[in-house]
């Protein structure tokens, strides 16, 4: 299984504070949209074998860990305005419940989710790390993204910490989501998926 | 140059029909600006050596190329709901006009465009395609993408004849904006950019 977490430190976790006509504002709620379908769609399907995490770590209550699953999720479209809508009905929900199909919500932050890792290789996306082509990660693992404004001090030393190594994919700085449509198209080369034509 | 040309033949050619609260039932209008944001945005920066090409073929009055350069394009954000005012702002504006800084609309179709492209390696992207890893297309290139249900059979062919080469990205179908962040990034390993962090 694929897996890909973005820690999102400004993404707002009370549902309100997520407005539809402005998604940059609410705390870069665009992003977080946008790094959910990048992770889980391909050109008319979904990725069954891919898992999207989303850390959210913004005011009023954080953290709150999405999850969107790819073999369950129902109605992922790629747009992101349909996807806020999904997000925020999940940050609306009970805690642990899954409000939509595929989708789960838990009041649990970064430490917790890689504890739940601690089997997986970890990998962790940085600009100083080693290029993705000599690291050639292995399809069931995890990779960890930061948001527009990157991992603070402290989630960045214990990425490094637990991270079986940090990757770059090239010499230019790219948006989350980039990050993870690249990861997977190096994935999908060395690895093809399932839904790969033959 | 780095060029890319979105073929979107049901994306509509009247401002009004570009309804913002929903942009997928406005023809996939999602689709349009995502590729928009995604040939010209980097991490904190525009691609000022590339230039995005929307050429429109939806009702009720195509074509309707809208051509964004990013070495002028001000004011373009990641997130798709600002691209579309952009781009609404640009079908509502007089034809041959500069309706915004970097925004450019013109009543010309596909051929007319390829035709001014003359000069340069044109690579249309194809499923069918040789891999772009065997290609290794040259960084002044116009890479040619079709929207979600691909481009007519008129249109395969005349690219095919026009075309350099047809260009594969892999063994699983992308998205039309996925597709553009795969091939910067082959870009930018093998032709840094400016931009490129040395």
């Amino acid at each position: 299984m694929r897996e890909f977490v973005l820690i999102h430190n400004h993404a707002p976790t009370d549902p309100d504070a997520v407005r539809l006509k402005d998604l940059p504002g609410s705390g870069r709620f665009d992003l977080a949209c946008r790094f959910v379908t990048q992770t889980l769609l391909y050109s008319h399907g979904v990725r069954t074998d891919t898992v999207a995490h989303l850390v959210l770590n913004g005011p009023p209550n954080p953290p709150v860990t999405i999850t969107v699953n790819g073999s369950r999720v129902r109605r992922l479209y790629p747009d992101e305005r349909t996807t806020a809508v999904h997000l925020r009905r999940a940050l609306a929900a009970d805690p642990d419940t899954e409000p939509h199909p595929g989708i789960f919500v838990r009041r649990i932050g970064l430490e917790e989710l890689l504890e739940e890792k601690k089997g997986a290789k970890i990998y962790y996306l940085a600009e100083d790390g080693t290029d993705i082509t000599e690291i050639d990660p292995e399809p069931d693992s995890v990779f960890i993204l930061g948001d527009h404004e990157g991992p603070t001090e402290e989630q960045d030393e214990l990425l490094r910490r637990k991270a079986h190594a940090t990757v770059s994919l090239g010499p230019v700085p790219y948006h989350a989501d980039q990050c993870v449509v690249i990861v997977h198209n190096h994935l999908d080369r060395r690895h093809p998926p399932d839904y790969a034509s033959p």
